[in-house]
Protein backbone atom coordinates (compact mmCIF):
# COMPACT_ATOMS: atom_id res chain seq x y z
CA UNK A 1 0.00 0.00 0.00
CA UNK A 2 1.30 3.74 -1.04
CA UNK A 3 1.90 5.58 2.13
CA UNK A 4 -0.01 8.86 2.41
CA UNK A 5 1.30 11.44 1.01
CA UNK A 6 1.23 14.82 3.40
CA UNK A 7 1.60 18.58 2.73
CA UNK A 8 3.51 20.51 5.32
CA UNK A 9 3.35 24.16 5.65
CA UNK A 10 3.39 27.40 7.82
CA UNK A 11 3.41 30.16 8.14
CA UNK A 12 7.09 31.09 10.01
CA UNK A 13 9.15 30.34 7.51
CA UNK A 14 10.91 27.12 6.39
CA UNK A 15 13.64 27.40 9.10
CA UNK A 16 11.05 27.92 11.83
CA UNK A 17 12.27 25.02 14.33
CA UNK A 18 8.35 24.49 14.62
CA UNK A 19 7.75 23.70 11.16
CA UNK A 20 11.46 21.47 11.73
CA UNK A 21 9.96 19.89 14.31
CA UNK A 22 6.13 19.00 12.39
CA UNK A 23 8.28 17.43 9.62
CA UNK A 24 10.14 15.00 11.86
CA UNK A 25 6.75 14.30 13.39
CA UNK A 26 5.05 13.66 10.14
CA UNK A 27 8.13 11.28 8.77
CA UNK A 28 6.74 8.76 10.94
CA UNK A 29 3.31 8.88 9.13
CA UNK A 30 3.76 8.89 5.15
CA UNK A 31 5.93 10.45 2.28
CA UNK A 32 6.42 14.39 3.63
CA UNK A 33 6.44 17.19 1.24
CA UNK A 34 7.36 21.11 2.42
CA UNK A 35 6.04 24.01 0.74
CA UNK A 36 7.05 26.42 3.05
CA UNK A 37 7.61 30.64 2.72
CA UNK A 38 10.92 31.69 2.57
CA UNK A 39 10.63 34.13 5.24
CA UNK A 40 8.51 35.32 8.08
CA UNK A 41 4.47 35.72 6.86
CA UNK A 42 3.09 35.90 10.46
CA UNK A 43 -0.69 37.67 10.13
CA UNK A 44 -0.71 37.66 6.80
CA UNK A 45 -4.33 35.60 6.86
CA UNK A 46 -5.96 34.29 3.36
CA UNK A 47 -3.74 36.71 1.18
CA UNK A 48 -2.70 35.74 -1.90
CA UNK A 49 -0.14 36.84 -4.20
CA UNK A 50 -1.46 38.84 -7.46
CA UNK A 51 0.11 41.59 -8.18
CA UNK A 52 3.73 40.04 -8.13
CA UNK A 53 5.32 37.15 -8.93
CA UNK A 54 5.94 34.02 -7.12
CA UNK A 55 9.25 32.18 -6.46
CA UNK A 56 9.36 28.30 -5.46
CA UNK A 57 12.62 26.69 -5.31
CA UNK A 58 13.41 23.25 -4.05
CA UNK A 59 15.61 23.13 -0.89
CA UNK A 60 17.91 20.89 1.40
CA UNK A 61 17.47 21.91 4.82
CA UNK A 62 18.12 18.89 7.07
CA UNK A 63 18.83 14.96 6.42
CA UNK A 64 15.47 14.07 6.53
CA UNK A 65 13.54 11.94 3.80
CA UNK A 66 10.79 14.83 2.98
CA UNK A 67 10.95 16.84 0.10
CA UNK A 68 10.96 20.69 0.39
CA UNK A 69 10.30 23.98 -1.41
CA UNK A 70 11.31 27.34 -0.35
CA UNK A 71 8.24 29.96 -1.35
CA UNK A 72 8.33 33.74 -1.60
CA UNK A 73 4.96 33.65 -1.48
CA UNK A 74 2.19 33.57 1.37
CA UNK A 75 1.19 30.35 3.30
CA UNK A 76 -1.73 30.08 0.87
CA UNK A 77 -0.09 30.55 -2.16
CA UNK A 78 2.34 27.58 -0.77
CA UNK A 79 -0.64 25.77 -0.57
CA UNK A 80 -2.27 26.28 -4.00
CA UNK A 81 1.94 26.05 -6.02
CA UNK A 82 1.84 22.99 -4.07
CA UNK A 83 -1.56 21.38 -5.54
CA UNK A 84 -1.09 22.68 -8.97
CA UNK A 85 2.45 22.71 -9.85
CA UNK A 86 4.81 20.16 -7.37
CA UNK A 87 2.77 17.39 -6.09
CA UNK A 88 1.87 14.65 -8.67
CA UNK A 89 -0.66 13.70 -6.43
CA UNK A 90 -3.60 15.04 -4.08
CA UNK A 91 -2.17 14.71 -0.46
CA UNK A 92 -4.17 12.30 1.99
CA UNK A 93 -3.21 15.54 4.51
CA UNK A 94 -2.32 18.90 4.74
CA UNK A 95 -0.77 20.06 8.31
CA UNK A 96 0.50 23.47 9.30
CA UNK A 97 2.78 24.58 11.66
CA UNK A 98 3.90 24.00 14.43
CA UNK A 99 3.21 28.16 14.56
CA UNK A 100 4.98 30.08 16.86
CA UNK A 101 2.14 31.16 19.08
CA UNK A 102 -1.55 31.11 19.62
CA UNK A 103 -3.78 31.21 17.18
CA UNK A 104 -6.95 30.23 19.18
CA UNK A 105 -10.24 32.37 19.29
CA UNK A 106 -9.94 35.32 17.21
CA UNK A 107 -6.35 35.45 16.12
CA UNK A 108 -7.62 32.30 13.54
CA UNK A 109 -8.54 35.33 11.31
CA UNK A 110 -5.20 36.56 11.36
CA UNK A 111 -3.12 33.45 10.90
CA UNK A 112 -1.73 32.60 7.64
CA UNK A 113 -0.74 28.84 9.70
CA UNK A 114 -4.40 28.40 9.88
CA UNK A 115 -5.54 30.06 6.50
CA UNK A 116 -2.89 27.14 4.69
CA UNK A 117 -5.35 24.78 6.69
CA UNK A 118 -8.39 26.39 5.44
CA UNK A 119 -7.07 26.73 1.95
CA UNK A 120 -6.49 22.81 2.07
CA UNK A 121 -9.53 22.30 3.22
CA UNK A 122 -11.01 24.17 0.43
CA UNK A 123 -9.61 21.77 -1.78
CA UNK A 124 -11.03 18.65 -0.46
CA UNK A 125 -7.76 18.07 1.55
CA UNK A 126 -8.21 16.78 5.51
CA UNK A 127 -6.16 19.51 7.07
CA UNK A 128 -5.14 20.80 10.55
CA UNK A 129 -2.97 23.69 11.67
CA UNK A 130 -0.81 23.57 15.03
CA UNK A 131 0.40 25.66 17.31
CA UNK A 132 1.82 25.80 20.45
CA UNK A 133 1.53 29.30 23.19
CA UNK A 134 4.58 30.19 22.72
CA UNK A 135 6.19 32.81 21.09
CA UNK A 136 9.93 32.00 21.39
CA UNK A 137 11.78 31.17 18.61
CA UNK A 138 13.51 27.97 21.32
CA UNK A 139 9.73 26.94 22.40
CA UNK A 140 9.76 23.38 23.06
CA UNK A 141 7.53 21.87 20.23
CA UNK A 142 7.60 18.88 21.61
CA UNK A 143 4.69 19.93 24.00
CA UNK A 144 1.59 17.67 23.49
CA UNK A 145 3.70 15.69 20.68
CA UNK A 146 1.77 12.32 21.93
CA UNK A 147 -1.56 14.46 21.34
CA UNK A 148 -0.53 15.46 18.43
CA UNK A 149 0.49 12.56 16.90
CA UNK A 150 -3.06 10.89 18.32
CA UNK A 151 -4.90 13.62 16.43
CA UNK A 152 -2.81 13.22 13.26
CA UNK A 153 -3.86 9.36 13.18
CA UNK A 154 -7.76 10.00 13.63
CA UNK A 155 -7.79 11.86 10.76
CA UNK A 156 -5.27 10.01 8.44
CA UNK A 157 -7.72 6.83 9.53
CA UNK A 158 -11.41 8.93 9.47
CA UNK A 159 -10.94 12.13 7.43
CA UNK A 160 -12.94 15.27 8.25
CA UNK A 161 -16.38 16.26 7.36
CA UNK A 162 -16.61 18.46 4.68
CA UNK A 163 -15.58 22.02 4.89
CA UNK A 164 -14.24 22.25 7.87
CA UNK A 165 -10.52 21.57 9.38
CA UNK A 166 -9.05 21.91 12.23
CA UNK A 167 -7.26 24.21 14.49
CA UNK A 168 -5.54 22.88 17.29
CA UNK A 169 -3.43 24.98 19.91
CA UNK A 170 -1.35 23.63 22.60
CA UNK A 171 -0.91 25.18 25.63
CA UNK A 172 2.81 25.67 27.12
CA UNK A 173 3.74 23.57 29.96
CA UNK A 174 3.66 26.44 33.28
CA UNK A 175 5.22 25.44 36.41
CA UNK A 176 4.90 22.08 35.72
CA UNK A 177 1.27 21.52 35.11
CA UNK A 178 0.90 18.96 32.68
CA UNK A 179 -1.51 18.82 29.58
CA UNK A 180 -4.14 17.55 30.35
CA UNK A 181 -5.71 16.26 27.26
CA UNK A 182 -8.07 17.45 24.29
CA UNK A 183 -11.13 19.58 24.17
CA UNK A 184 -13.17 20.18 21.14
CA UNK A 185 -14.25 23.45 21.28
CA UNK A 186 -15.92 27.06 19.86
CA UNK A 187 -14.07 29.97 19.14
CA UNK A 188 -13.76 32.35 22.13
CA UNK A 189 -15.21 35.77 21.35
CA UNK A 190 -11.76 37.62 21.98
CA UNK A 191 -10.02 40.88 20.38
CA UNK A 192 -6.82 42.47 19.95
CA UNK A 193 -6.85 46.04 21.62
CA UNK A 194 -4.82 47.84 19.46
CA UNK A 195 -1.67 50.32 20.53
CA UNK A 196 -0.14 51.77 17.59
CA UNK A 197 3.53 52.75 18.29
CA UNK A 198 4.11 55.97 17.01
CA UNK A 199 7.87 57.05 15.85
CA UNK A 200 9.66 59.74 13.89
CA UNK A 201 12.21 58.29 10.75
CA UNK A 202 15.32 60.22 10.48
CA UNK A 203 13.69 62.69 8.21
CA UNK A 204 10.85 64.04 10.74
CA UNK A 205 8.22 61.77 8.66
CA UNK A 206 6.14 60.05 11.38
CA UNK A 207 5.54 55.94 11.34
CA UNK A 208 3.89 53.34 13.51
CA UNK A 209 4.38 49.61 14.42
CA UNK A 210 0.85 47.43 15.26
CA UNK A 211 0.92 46.44 18.90
CA UNK A 212 -1.93 45.39 21.28
CA UNK A 213 -3.14 43.34 23.99
CA UNK A 214 -5.36 40.43 23.74
CA UNK A 215 -8.86 40.53 25.50
CA UNK A 216 -10.67 37.49 25.45
CA UNK A 217 -14.80 38.80 26.39
CA UNK A 218 -15.89 35.24 26.86
CA UNK A 219 -16.49 33.34 30.11
CA UNK A 220 -18.06 30.28 28.47
CA UNK A 221 -17.36 26.98 29.35
CA UNK A 222 -16.66 25.57 26.00
CA UNK A 223 -14.24 27.93 24.64
CA UNK A 224 -10.83 27.20 22.99
CA UNK A 225 -9.73 29.93 25.71
CA UNK A 226 -11.12 28.41 28.59
CA UNK A 227 -9.41 24.77 27.50
CA UNK A 228 -5.98 26.33 27.08
CA UNK A 229 -6.22 28.13 30.28
CA UNK A 230 -6.99 24.90 31.93
CA UNK A 231 -4.47 23.31 30.27
CA UNK A 232 -5.73 21.26 27.75
CA UNK A 233 -5.02 20.89 24.12
CA UNK A 234 -7.83 23.07 21.89
CA UNK A 235 -9.59 21.55 19.26
CA UNK A 236 -11.90 24.22 16.88
CA UNK A 237 -13.74 23.07 13.76
CA UNK A 238 -13.02 25.91 11.24
CA UNK A 239 -15.28 26.12 8.15
CA UNK A 240 -14.61 28.52 5.00
CA UNK A 241 -18.45 29.03 4.79
CA UNK A 242 -18.52 32.59 6.83
CA UNK A 243 -22.42 33.26 6.21
CA UNK A 244 -24.03 34.30 9.09
CA UNK A 245 -26.91 31.71 8.42
CA UNK A 246 -29.00 32.79 11.49
CA UNK A 247 -28.54 36.53 10.60
CA UNK A 248 -30.66 35.90 6.90
CA UNK A 249 -34.20 36.59 7.76
CA UNK A 250 -33.11 39.65 10.23
CA UNK A 251 -31.54 41.00 7.40
CA UNK A 252 -34.48 40.19 4.82
CA UNK A 253 -36.23 42.39 7.51
CA UNK A 254 -33.47 44.86 7.90
CA UNK A 255 -33.71 45.65 4.15
CA UNK A 256 -37.07 45.29 3.48
CA UNK B 1 -28.19 66.34 15.89
CA UNK B 2 -24.20 64.97 15.36
CA UNK B 3 -24.22 63.80 11.55
CA UNK B 4 -23.14 60.48 11.10
CA UNK B 5 -19.45 59.30 11.43
CA UNK B 6 -18.55 57.00 8.31
CA UNK B 7 -15.58 55.49 7.89
CA UNK B 8 -14.52 54.65 3.93
CA UNK B 9 -11.70 52.27 3.38
CA UNK B 10 -11.10 49.59 0.13
CA UNK B 11 -8.33 47.04 -0.74
CA UNK B 12 -8.15 48.64 -4.54
CA UNK B 13 -6.60 52.29 -3.50
CA UNK B 14 -7.40 55.21 -2.35
CA UNK B 15 -7.29 56.83 -5.94
CA UNK B 16 -9.53 53.91 -7.16
CA UNK B 17 -12.41 54.76 -9.37
CA UNK B 18 -14.96 52.59 -6.75
CA UNK B 19 -13.92 53.91 -3.66
CA UNK B 20 -14.30 58.11 -5.27
CA UNK B 21 -17.79 57.21 -5.81
CA UNK B 22 -18.24 55.75 -2.19
CA UNK B 23 -16.91 58.75 -1.20
CA UNK B 24 -19.05 61.42 -3.20
CA UNK B 25 -22.17 58.91 -1.68
CA UNK B 26 -21.45 59.25 1.55
CA UNK B 27 -21.20 62.81 1.58
CA UNK B 28 -24.98 62.98 1.11
CA UNK B 29 -25.09 60.38 4.61
CA UNK B 30 -22.83 62.10 7.41
CA UNK B 31 -19.03 63.42 7.84
CA UNK B 32 -16.78 61.59 6.52
CA UNK B 33 -13.43 59.80 6.94
CA UNK B 34 -11.10 58.30 4.41
CA UNK B 35 -8.02 55.90 5.40
CA UNK B 36 -7.33 53.85 2.74
CA UNK B 37 -4.38 52.19 1.04
CA UNK B 38 -1.89 53.96 -1.19
CA UNK B 39 -2.09 51.26 -3.62
CA UNK B 40 -3.56 47.82 -4.81
CA UNK B 41 -4.04 45.52 -2.34
CA UNK B 42 -6.00 42.93 -3.79
CA UNK B 43 -6.18 39.46 -2.56
CA UNK B 44 -4.99 40.71 0.94
CA UNK B 45 -7.92 39.00 2.82
CA UNK B 46 -7.28 39.78 6.72
CA UNK B 47 -3.53 40.52 6.88
CA UNK B 48 -2.09 42.65 8.84
CA UNK B 49 1.23 44.41 8.54
CA UNK B 50 3.65 43.31 11.73
CA UNK B 51 6.74 42.70 10.50
CA UNK B 52 7.25 46.20 8.74
CA UNK B 53 5.95 49.80 10.05
CA UNK B 54 2.95 51.65 8.84
CA UNK B 55 3.02 54.88 7.28
CA UNK B 56 -0.20 57.43 6.88
CA UNK B 57 -0.70 60.54 5.85
CA UNK B 58 -3.49 62.97 5.61
CA UNK B 59 -3.97 63.76 1.96
CA UNK B 60 -6.26 65.93 -0.12
CA UNK B 61 -7.81 64.11 -3.71
CA UNK B 62 -10.49 66.10 -4.71
CA UNK B 63 -12.63 68.81 -3.60
CA UNK B 64 -15.27 67.11 -1.65
CA UNK B 65 -15.85 67.75 2.37
CA UNK B 66 -14.21 64.37 3.31
CA UNK B 67 -10.84 63.89 5.43
CA UNK B 68 -8.24 61.41 4.10
CA UNK B 69 -5.36 59.54 5.02
CA UNK B 70 -3.51 57.63 2.75
CA UNK B 71 -1.84 54.45 4.54
CA UNK B 72 1.20 52.00 3.62
CA UNK B 73 -0.75 49.10 5.32
CA UNK B 74 -3.80 46.45 4.21
CA UNK B 75 -7.53 47.48 4.48
CA UNK B 76 -7.72 46.03 7.74
CA UNK B 77 -4.53 48.24 8.72
CA UNK B 78 -6.35 51.20 7.82
CA UNK B 79 -9.39 50.27 9.64
CA UNK B 80 -7.09 49.29 12.81
CA UNK B 81 -4.79 52.74 12.97
CA UNK B 82 -8.18 54.77 11.75
CA UNK B 83 -10.22 54.02 14.83
CA UNK B 84 -6.93 53.92 17.08
CA UNK B 85 -5.19 57.10 16.41
CA UNK B 86 -7.28 58.73 13.61
CA UNK B 87 -11.30 59.27 14.41
CA UNK B 88 -11.75 61.17 17.52
CA UNK B 89 -15.11 59.12 18.26
CA UNK B 90 -16.67 55.56 17.30
CA UNK B 91 -18.16 55.73 13.57
CA UNK B 92 -21.91 55.02 12.82
CA UNK B 93 -20.64 52.89 9.78
CA UNK B 94 -18.29 51.85 7.82
CA UNK B 95 -18.13 50.99 4.47
CA UNK B 96 -15.78 49.06 2.29
CA UNK B 97 -15.15 49.54 -1.82
CA UNK B 98 -16.62 49.61 -4.06
CA UNK B 99 -14.33 47.20 -5.01
CA UNK B 100 -13.53 46.49 -8.76
CA UNK B 101 -14.72 42.97 -9.30
CA UNK B 102 -16.49 40.23 -7.40
CA UNK B 103 -16.33 39.47 -3.52
CA UNK B 104 -18.94 37.25 -3.58
CA UNK B 105 -18.92 33.28 -2.58
CA UNK B 106 -15.46 32.36 -1.80
CA UNK B 107 -13.76 35.75 -2.77
CA UNK B 108 -14.85 36.63 0.69
CA UNK B 109 -12.09 34.61 2.08
CA UNK B 110 -9.20 36.68 -0.36
CA UNK B 111 -10.93 39.85 -0.25
CA UNK B 112 -9.48 42.99 1.70
CA UNK B 113 -12.65 45.03 0.61
CA UNK B 114 -14.34 42.74 2.56
CA UNK B 115 -12.00 42.03 5.62
CA UNK B 116 -11.73 45.62 6.26
CA UNK B 117 -15.65 45.44 6.83
CA UNK B 118 -15.36 42.21 8.67
CA UNK B 119 -12.79 44.37 11.18
CA UNK B 120 -15.22 47.42 11.87
CA UNK B 121 -17.75 44.68 11.97
CA UNK B 122 -15.13 43.23 15.15
CA UNK B 123 -15.09 46.55 16.56
CA UNK B 124 -19.08 46.92 16.65
CA UNK B 125 -19.61 49.06 14.10
CA UNK B 126 -22.12 48.47 11.44
CA UNK B 127 -19.95 47.23 8.53
CA UNK B 128 -21.12 46.72 4.81
CA UNK B 129 -18.67 46.28 1.62
CA UNK B 130 -19.43 46.80 -1.74
CA UNK B 131 -18.57 45.57 -4.61
CA UNK B 132 -19.17 45.85 -8.53
CA UNK B 133 -18.96 42.79 -11.27
CA UNK B 134 -16.72 44.64 -13.40
CA UNK B 135 -12.92 44.65 -12.81
CA UNK B 136 -11.87 47.06 -15.31
CA UNK B 137 -10.63 50.31 -13.86
CA UNK B 138 -13.25 52.74 -15.76
CA UNK B 139 -16.36 50.38 -14.82
CA UNK B 140 -19.59 52.44 -14.28
CA UNK B 141 -19.62 52.77 -10.60
CA UNK B 142 -23.16 54.05 -10.71
CA UNK B 143 -24.55 50.72 -11.13
CA UNK B 144 -26.56 50.11 -8.71
CA UNK B 145 -26.57 53.50 -6.39
CA UNK B 146 -30.22 53.81 -5.76
CA UNK B 147 -30.11 49.97 -3.94
CA UNK B 148 -26.04 50.91 -2.57
CA UNK B 149 -28.03 54.23 -0.70
CA UNK B 150 -31.18 52.24 0.25
CA UNK B 151 -28.90 49.55 2.16
CA UNK B 152 -26.67 52.58 3.76
CA UNK B 153 -30.21 54.04 4.94
CA UNK B 154 -31.31 51.19 6.44
CA UNK B 155 -28.33 50.27 8.26
CA UNK B 156 -27.90 53.74 9.99
CA UNK B 157 -31.58 53.61 10.82
CA UNK B 158 -31.51 50.22 12.27
CA UNK B 159 -28.14 49.06 12.47
CA UNK B 160 -26.84 45.30 12.26
CA UNK B 161 -26.68 41.85 14.65
CA UNK B 162 -23.79 41.92 16.31
CA UNK B 163 -20.87 40.30 15.16
CA UNK B 164 -22.38 40.27 11.29
CA UNK B 165 -21.45 42.31 8.35
CA UNK B 166 -22.66 42.83 4.74
CA UNK B 167 -21.05 41.17 1.67
CA UNK B 168 -22.64 43.13 -0.85
CA UNK B 169 -22.46 42.56 -4.58
CA UNK B 170 -23.76 44.74 -7.70
CA UNK B 171 -23.93 42.59 -11.03
CA UNK B 172 -23.05 44.70 -14.02
CA UNK B 173 -25.78 45.84 -16.58
CA UNK B 174 -25.77 43.53 -20.05
CA UNK B 175 -27.44 43.91 -22.87
CA UNK B 176 -29.76 46.86 -21.19
CA UNK B 177 -30.81 44.46 -18.45
CA UNK B 178 -31.49 46.18 -15.49
CA UNK B 179 -30.82 45.30 -11.58
CA UNK B 180 -33.97 43.79 -10.74
CA UNK B 181 -33.89 44.52 -7.01
CA UNK B 182 -31.91 42.83 -3.70
CA UNK B 183 -31.43 39.34 -2.71
CA UNK B 184 -30.14 38.20 0.96
CA UNK B 185 -28.31 34.90 0.03
CA UNK B 186 -25.90 32.65 1.41
CA UNK B 187 -22.30 32.30 0.18
CA UNK B 188 -22.57 29.75 -2.86
CA UNK B 189 -19.90 26.64 -2.81
CA UNK B 190 -17.72 27.64 -5.31
CA UNK B 191 -13.79 27.95 -5.44
CA UNK B 192 -10.88 28.63 -8.19
CA UNK B 193 -9.28 26.64 -10.44
CA UNK B 194 -5.74 27.99 -10.04
CA UNK B 195 -3.44 27.90 -12.98
CA UNK B 196 0.18 29.12 -12.66
CA UNK B 197 1.70 30.25 -15.20
CA UNK B 198 5.08 29.37 -15.43
CA UNK B 199 7.62 31.57 -16.79
CA UNK B 200 11.88 32.24 -17.11
CA UNK B 201 13.51 35.47 -15.45
CA UNK B 202 16.37 36.99 -17.74
CA UNK B 203 18.59 34.66 -16.13
CA UNK B 204 17.23 31.45 -16.57
CA UNK B 205 15.44 31.24 -12.63
CA UNK B 206 11.96 29.98 -12.82
CA UNK B 207 8.82 31.95 -11.59
CA UNK B 208 5.22 32.16 -11.38
CA UNK B 209 2.31 34.14 -12.22
CA UNK B 210 -1.31 33.01 -9.80
CA UNK B 211 -3.78 33.01 -12.08
CA UNK B 212 -7.24 30.63 -12.39
CA UNK B 213 -10.63 30.12 -13.32
CA UNK B 214 -13.60 30.35 -11.28
CA UNK B 215 -16.19 27.41 -10.50
CA UNK B 216 -19.36 27.38 -9.22
CA UNK B 217 -20.17 24.26 -7.76
CA UNK B 218 -23.63 25.43 -6.00
CA UNK B 219 -26.72 24.83 -7.58
CA UNK B 220 -28.72 25.82 -4.90
CA UNK B 221 -31.55 28.94 -5.21
CA UNK B 222 -30.60 30.57 -2.09
CA UNK B 223 -26.76 31.75 -3.09
CA UNK B 224 -25.21 34.87 -3.90
CA UNK B 225 -23.86 33.53 -7.51
CA UNK B 226 -27.56 32.39 -8.82
CA UNK B 227 -28.83 36.14 -7.43
CA UNK B 228 -25.75 37.63 -9.09
CA UNK B 229 -26.83 35.16 -12.33
CA UNK B 230 -30.27 36.54 -12.62
CA UNK B 231 -29.30 40.46 -12.27
CA UNK B 232 -30.17 40.88 -8.82
CA UNK B 233 -27.43 42.98 -6.26
CA UNK B 234 -26.88 39.93 -3.49
CA UNK B 235 -26.32 40.23 -0.15
CA UNK B 236 -24.86 38.21 2.63
CA UNK B 237 -24.18 38.29 5.87
CA UNK B 238 -20.66 37.49 6.99
CA UNK B 239 -19.64 36.63 10.51
CA UNK B 240 -16.29 36.38 12.00
CA UNK B 241 -16.96 33.36 14.06
CA UNK B 242 -15.55 30.41 11.92
CA UNK B 243 -16.31 27.44 14.56
CA UNK B 244 -17.91 24.97 12.29
CA UNK B 245 -20.72 24.41 15.07
CA UNK B 246 -21.96 21.98 13.53
CA UNK B 247 -19.32 19.51 13.31
CA UNK B 248 -18.44 19.92 17.03
CA UNK B 249 -19.87 16.65 18.02
CA UNK B 250 -18.67 14.82 15.04
CA UNK B 251 -15.04 15.94 15.82
CA UNK B 252 -15.46 14.86 19.55
CA UNK B 253 -16.97 11.46 18.26
CA UNK B 254 -13.51 11.45 15.66
CA UNK B 255 -10.74 11.92 18.50
CA UNK B 256 -12.53 9.99 21.58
Amino acid sequence: MQRPLILIVNDDGINAPGIRKLISIMNDFGEVVVVAPDGPQSGKSHAITIEDTIRCDKVKIDDGPQEEYSCSGTPVDCVKIALNKLLTRKPNLCVSGINHGSNSSINVIYSGTMSAAVEGSLEGIPSIGFSLLDYSHNADFSEGEEYVRKIIESVLEKGLPEGVCLNVNIPKTVEGREIKGIKVCRQAKANWEEEFDERQDPKGRRYYWLTGKFVNYDKGDDTDERALENQYISVVPVQYDVTAHHAISKINNLLS
